[in-house]
């Protein structure tokens, strides 16, 4: 009555999430206020105004059988066109609604886009350390997920070792920037350097099969709009074969109501191939559309700025106060995880001591690396505020 | 860049949009009063008041941050309480939260459901004529996909080909009542002798294998509110390894919005493995989480009785005339579709010169047989009425 993998699926408990069961147990015990929880990332800043000024909007000028019937597949034209334009008016493209198709959310969109670009038996290259549910999704479609460490230090793409693992069998790299975990953002020079490998390895595959096949570069963007400055370069601009998976999980704070798209630019027969296989990949899957109400949302609040001011706030508190406790940690460019060097070689045990604290990070373990821990401050600045003589007694602990 | 079974899967037409794409391109052109469009299964009755209403009221009880956060993957805890609580003043059960696993609408429900509970090489049945995106999700698992005839009168499940059907690798069987396409509802002493059926062949197996491994019923309800008069027996009370697939686009007329559930009765440790492994499943695809807010309208609609009067007036209608002028149907006692035999052997054809009358079913053959055209009553009463002198005239050339 059962696969066995599936079972394991379920069984698997997710680190993340049990660490939040704890917290949540823990804050009953001894109060809410003691303990600090970093273990997720669902969003702190809630959904801009916009979002139920848009939900009012439908409500009150469509009918209910025009707002929640089926749309289209791809999802609503208007929507898909709206996608299209804000993305044009932001990155200088020049893409149409038939370039972008709705999803359920990004976990959707890169599972459809594996499934579609991916055959059973091929490789798919992911940075490590990485966004765990990669792993999942490339086995579930048949694929192996080959890790590539990233640099020890500053965790960016080792472009080197990318090029070194690339055989005939890779099909897809995933990239995730601004990062999950180490909110690191990939600089546009070393965007170009993976372009110049993955082109490379194209160009030689062609010669050995007499026919292109190239590898598709995944740019998983859930965190686009969280950053601090720095730039994220439009990935599809420096390489053709580029495949953008993106949600509004994080931008709009929607994380439940699944909402996000995928971008295949439609400049070449293979991409309009790989759209369809998209296309198909969502019906194969059981995705029929994603949800209406909240297609019409995205139209509407497509240029809403992202309130990344709380997240700021949070991460230079964060950041003065651990650097000058002593720690090691990667300076967070985007998205609202810090990166921080346990204090001793194994990260779960140093979870361990830092539990005698109530302070909970995620162990790097998770995320395919050792060593390091992610601290999740999409949280109350409280948390913070209230954390801070918590990592100072840690590493006082440990220097003693 | 290509799988290229997902870009079929994408490319595959499917009939029931073409025709849906023709009827509106006609409509453009003749007028939409002069075009008889009943291609799809789009509720035309709208969706509840209460629906509306729970939207406001979570709007105005709920922060943002509560409101459109992650659930937990199976669903917010207090909505699966309400439907089990739902379903246990209804079939007298005694589910608990526990039993439900909440799902992006019943396509995910049976792509989750056969992920979980095949493997692949497996077989899974269906009865013909079927939905025909069971035989998508069933390949996709990686099983095979075998058409089990109806009675070909009736198209009453015939219990006997059930049994000639099943072999050593058949996992699961299928079925779907209130059956979209034929409007027949299975009788209880059907699913009786389904049972029985599938009861042996477990205890052959268990014989054989020494251990039990029995074969999973998915029931497919996504038409169980949808009646005329006929009971639609509940049926884990009749077969204990049964799963139901529920989904609210037709009861509460929500198919762009994408929610429904998973029942897997936690009645021994096989379901709770198998409850596990949809979970496993569902994590496996890319389902995050049902959708947050329309999860909510689901508890808060979770007894909303569906509008069924508009569907009955189009069924009795559609009847009456098409009996007067020499059609053979099956008189539907559920769901919003009629099944008329063509009035030649070819449905294709039959379709090909309805299509000069400007009336649009859809022919048998996508269901998996011949000869029958599927008429979706679920329209505006006047495309029923404006449609009658097209069905006689239709019928009268076919006696000339």
């Amino acid at each position: 009555m059962i696969n066995e993998t599936m079972y394991e699926r379920g069984a698997e408990s997710s680190v993340i999430r049990e660490i939040f069961s704890y917290a949540n147990e823990r804050k009953a015990q001894i109060g809410a206020d003691k303990v600090f929880d970093f273990s997720l990332g669902n969003p702190s800043v809630p959904a801009p105004a916009a979002v139920r000024a848009s939900i009012e909007r439908s409500l009150a000028e469509l009918s209910p059988a025009e707002l929640h019937g089926y749309t289209p597949a791809p999802g609503l034209p208007a929507v898909r066109q709206a996608v299209a334009d804000s993305l044009n008016r932001r990155f200088g493209t020049s893409y149409g609604a038939a370039d972008v198709f709705m999803t359920v959310g990004a976990a959707a969109s890169v599972s459809c886009t594996l499934k579609a670009v991916t055959c059973p038996g091929e490789e798919v290259i992911v940075i490590a350390p990485y966004f765990p549910e990669y792993r999942v999704w490339i086995e579930t479609v048949g694929a192996t997920c080959v890790e590539v460490p990233a640099d020890s230090r500053t965790f960016q793409i080792d472009v080197a070792a990318v090029e070194a693992a690339i055989t005939e069998r890779t099909a897809a790299v995933i990239i995730d920037s601004p990062n999950n975990p180490t909110g690191v953002v990939y600089p546009r020079e070393s965007l170009e350097a993976l372009a110049a490998v993955l082109e490379r390895a194209n160009a030689r595959r062609a010669e050995r099969l007499g026919h292109p096949q190239p590898i598709v570069l995944v740019s998983d963007e859930p965190y686009r709009e969280i950053t601090y400055g720095a730039e994220v370069p439009w990935v599809p601009s420096l390489y053709e074969h580029t495949i953008v998976c993106y949600s509004y999980s994080k931008s709009l704070s929607l994380p439940g109501e699944r909402v996000g798209w995928v971008l295949v630019p439609q400049v070449s027969e293979g991409a309009r191939r790989a759209m369809c296989a998209v296309a198909g990949a969502a019906r194969a899957l059981g995705f029929v559309c994603a949800p209406a109400l909240f297609q019409r949302v995205v139209a509407d609040c497509v240029d809403e700025p992202s309130d990344v001011a709380a997240y700021a706030r949070n991460r230079d508190l964060l950041c003065d106060a651990l650097r000058e406790a002593g720690y090691t940690f990667v300076e967070p460019d985007g998205a609202f995880y810090l990166w921080v060097k346990a204090l001793e070689p194994d990260a779960e045990a140093f979870c361990e001591r830092a539990r005698a604290y109530e302070l909970l990070p995620v162990p790097s373990n998770s995320f395919g690396v050792e060593g390091w821990v992610r601290v999740g401050y999409c949280v109350a600045p409280e948390v913070i505020e209230g954390s801070l003589p918590a990592w100072r007694a840690l590493a006082e602990e440990y220097r003693s």
